[in-house]
């Protein structure tokens, strides 16, 4: 396990989870919380899914998204916020069952600019996991005081 | 503008878009559909931002992700529907205003393999646009009835 | 036409692009340098093919990067070189005839990272060209005297 | 360890390799063929180089979509050839070292399309290796008859 710069990485990713109003849209739930690495599970919910009932893409790349960002963030100093600058992604099969995971981990940690890697699992009804995607993405660490602007 | 070779491209199109929960979630319109390109709204709302009000990542990543797909939907034969092999995305410049609009044009039509690209731009009160992300897609074809198996 | 701070920036170019000795040995020719585009070309060779015939999608790949790279580093300040944080690449169609050009074009210039869209085009005896591939990058402006360490 | 349905996988591989006269330029070698995985190694050349005595990045996304398709074809039917559909890269570090090795391995193995994730380590004089690189890629299979036209 690396090691976090930032003492409160935990609280500050759990605080910085909360506050994203798109994240409670699509229900999805802070699972793991490690220094460089983050995990986020997505109840289904018909409001999630594309028109055969399966996890929209749209919320397997949101999800996706999230876990690398935070899980950048866990390897961040103190006081600075994460900004996706891109990512990609490449879908598997379809995000089909009672929930997805999406995991993010760091594969470089610098001091203003983290690349991760991610995968969504697909669970079944018995807790199986099944990767449905894989993405790969550049994160920008911004003190909190600029965000935004 | 390219030919259609579908004569109910866009009715298609429109009962796609339609039955996707995920997109009624995030409020998106359909504001554009033609052979080749498609256009996509989603008007702000506070359920689908980040912790600082601007249009969520992956909000964005979805509206782009779906302009696309319906973009090369629009070039496929009767009877296809679209998947999202890959894509990939790079923000610009944060989501701020009072609406997004994600447009996907083709840029290859194979039978099998279409490739799109995306813009998004964030729209401000007086209607003014800013480019915040660009996009490029890989996207496949299937008959109707092998998809979601 | 966008304005270069660097009143150098062509003369730069041209040196850091001399300096590759991957370039030379793929053949490649500067063949235009704007603030924000930048245009390779590459004449067929049959040392930079694959197996049949067609040029390599890895010099291609090559090729759209430099041209992406280059197009960033004429919106750089003065004493500024370009590193490619990331790039993406779509394969639209063979690498066929007497020579590729890739083009790189800037769509969002700051200060650290700037994004580029990229072109590459397979020209036939005629003089015809036929987009191949299509691409998306990130760069990071770094100080010359920062680079390489 | 996958299964590979093709029993002359590795000769197929390597035939192909040989094919390729880009791989030569660069003075590529195949050092590992398994079903599901491939690595490609590159010593270290001038020509090679980007202008600070680095391997050019040009050269590390080759290598990396070159281990990726061939990691793909060694999961393909018999007669079947692959074709790049796109791959993404990112840079981790600079490529620094006596060579760099790039490893491929299929993360998806469909009739028609695979997807690979790719590494490349730059490898020190004393045969420690650095991961410079991480990359994602899309492969079409293609019957060989088909192929190149």
């Amino acid at each position: 396990m690396k090691s976090a710069p930032n003492p409160t990485f935990a609280q500050d990713v759990r605080r910085s989870f909360a506050d994203q109003g798109a994240l409670r849209l699509i229900g999805a739930e802070l699972v793991l919380v490690e220094p460089g690495h983050c995990r986020i599970r997505v109840p289904y919910a018909e409001t999630i899914t594309q028109h055969h009932g399966f996890f929209h893409g749209g919320v397997v790349g949101m999800a996706a998204d999230v876990a690398g960002g935070l899980a950048a963030m866990t390897l961040c100093e103190a006081g600075m916020e994460v900004l996706s600058v891109e990512y990609k992604i490449n879908f598997l099969a379809p995000g089909r069952g009672v929930a997805i995971v999406a995991a993010g981990h760091v594969v470089r940690s610098g001091r203003t600019l983290l690349v991760t890697r991610m995968e969504v699992d697909a669970i079944d009804a018995a807790g199986h996991g099944t990767c449905c995607a894989v993405g790969q993405q550049t994160i920008m660490a911004v003190p909190r005081e600029r965000m935004g602007r």
